[in-house]
């Protein structure tokens, strides 16, 4: 959030021009971070949306053209895709250059993308911490990152100079970072993130089965616990599906435990022991407390939403 | 939300004073709906802090006191709560008065409040359908229920007037109304938010309780998903045991439909079936969109919250 300085990179390529990838153009601007930035999407709707709305330096009809002579790589595309894209892009990058991801799952991006990265180029996957239910090439605005943290996951012979300058480029975005092995990240992203949104994906389908209840009335008298879990549930299908079908043994495990609670509160409701529920709520109330006090939320109005603002 | 007009009734008694009846005695101020507004609460100490605050226009420390000569009587106490009070101040209440509550669950309300109800004594139970997860007496503000349901339950023999007067009431501080019966009520707020509530809970004490991720990662790393829940996690956890308790057979019929369908997509990881996962994502995708249509939540980046604001 400098704002000012020498750009951390000279020349950034990003491929895919979603949510996370928009908003980091916004990010690198706003900071000078970068000379000058380059950007692929597969779709020609998409990369017309981006040259539209001045999203990139350059929009280029190619993802070969698009990494030609950049010294950072951006792949900002669904998780199941990693791999092919790597793959695609492996040949034209420039000796020195250093391959990064943003996918929500690091072990199996890290098994799809390794093997495509050629000798004299760097690998470092990350992963922001950021996001929004929207997505898409116009869904981005600078302030997504600021103060969320990104994890920078190095790999078995990442150059420490790579992973370096890849942070301050995180930093320079308005990140918070940390480093993390592949398979913690995997587990801890399952319990704060993936499981959550499976959970109210579930509920929301739920909700739409009942046959007793209408839509409509789902719809109109939809409560704070409710709504919340809709926003959730309308996240990127693609996206999503990719996280599941690729952070697969995490999310089981977590799963697992979280039924078991589940049937041992379930059970507490129906002998009505209610000194159970009162403790178990007692519990979760103090977790909620640490996250305000670590500053990822506020307890304003607002609630700690982002502001849309390039 | 007039400003004006004839306040619709003279005097109102407000039996606990939390979140609720603190929103209602704001929004009553706001709209001149009540003439006269008495409070009780049952510790010395919120009924200092009411006084400090200026929240009422008279505290007084017994119930009995408070319900002398009022036309409408509001219960806003925990729902396990309700019988007892109602049994305390039912030899007090006037002729010709209202008993409202505002308890989140209904059938078992009706049951433990209805027989203390004297004759000559209107009783139309109510459901405002907004909170925060604060609660007490100082967590109250006057837009709480601006274009936000409450739902009107009336019971066998509730008179027609005395349940348009009400409807009226609510009206007249920012709530669109409704009338529905007890039983489906019930079985309404179990889908929208009885459910998603204990699920919050689980999840947040699921996260708590893994030890191969501490609790500052789960809390500095918590990512949007998860840090709803913990926000609906940290609601009041005597008001959530007395609903699960009270709406026990609701909830648990919504509880069952919603481990069968967990399990469904939990089958569909194992076994990677990812056009199964893709197509409930996006069916899940279209009930936001009819949220959001209904206008109870809105697209924009403070995702329609409430705002402070007496
Ligand atoms: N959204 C979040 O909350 C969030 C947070 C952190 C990390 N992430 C990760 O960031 C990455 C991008 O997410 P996003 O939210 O920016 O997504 P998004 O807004 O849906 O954009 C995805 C981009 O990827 C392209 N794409 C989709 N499928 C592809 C395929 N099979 N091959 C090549 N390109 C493809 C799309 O191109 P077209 O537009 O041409 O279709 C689009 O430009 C994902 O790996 C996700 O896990 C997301
Ligand atoms: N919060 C929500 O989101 C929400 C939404 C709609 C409806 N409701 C319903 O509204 C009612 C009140 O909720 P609230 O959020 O306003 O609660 P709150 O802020 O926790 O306040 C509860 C009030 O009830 C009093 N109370 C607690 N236990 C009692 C008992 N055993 N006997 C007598 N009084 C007792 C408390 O008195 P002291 O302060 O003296 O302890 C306090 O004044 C509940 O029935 C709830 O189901 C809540």
């Amino acid at each position: 959030m400098s704002g000012g300085g020498a750009p951390i990179y000279n020349r950034v390529a990003l491929i895919g021009l979603g949510l996370i990838a928009s908003s980091m153009y916004w990010a690198m601007k706003r900071g000078g971070v970068a000379g000058h930035v380059t950007g692929y999407a597969r779709s020609e709707e998409t990369r017309e949306t981006a040259r539209r709305i001045g999203l990139c330096d350059t929009v280029c009809d190619s993802a070969e053209d698009a990494v030609a002579g950049a010294d950072l790589v951006v792949l900002a595309v669904p998780v199941g895709a990693m791999g092919t894209v790597a793959e695609a892009i492996a040949p034209h990058l420039a000796p020195g250059a250093t391959v990064t991801d943003v996918g929500s799952v690091k072990k199996e991006v890290i098994a799809a993308v390794g093997p495509h990265i050629p000798e004299g180029v760097h690998f470092v996957p990350g992963h922001p911490l950021a996001g929004t239910e929207h997505s898409g090439p116009e869904s981005g605005f600078s302030t997504l990152f600021d103060n969320r943290w990104c994890l920078i996951v190095p790999v078995a012979g990442s150059d420490p100079d790579a992973v370096a300058r890849l942070t301050g480029f995180w930093q320079a975005l308005g990140a918070l970072t940390d480093e993390m092995d592949a398979e913690h990240h995997d587990l801890v992203l399952a319990v704060t993130s993936h499981t959550p949104h499976l959970i109210a994906y579930t509920m929301v389908g739920v909700a739409d089965d009942l046959r007793r209840v209408t839509d409509s009335e789902v719809i109109k008298y939809s409560a704070a616990g409710f709504r919340d879990f809709t926003r959730i549930a309308a996240s990127d299908p693609t996206m999503w599906r990719d996280v599941f079908l690729t952070n697969k043994e995490a999310t089981l495990e977590i799963l697992g435990r979280f039924t078991e609670e589940l049937f041992a509160l379930q059970r507490a409701i129906r002998k009505g022991d209610g000194e159970h529920l009162h403790a178990y709520f007692t519990r979760t109330r103090a977790i909620r407390r640490g996250i305000i006090e670590a500053g990822q939320d506020t307890d304003a109005p607002d609630f700690g939403r982002v502001k849309m603002d390039r």
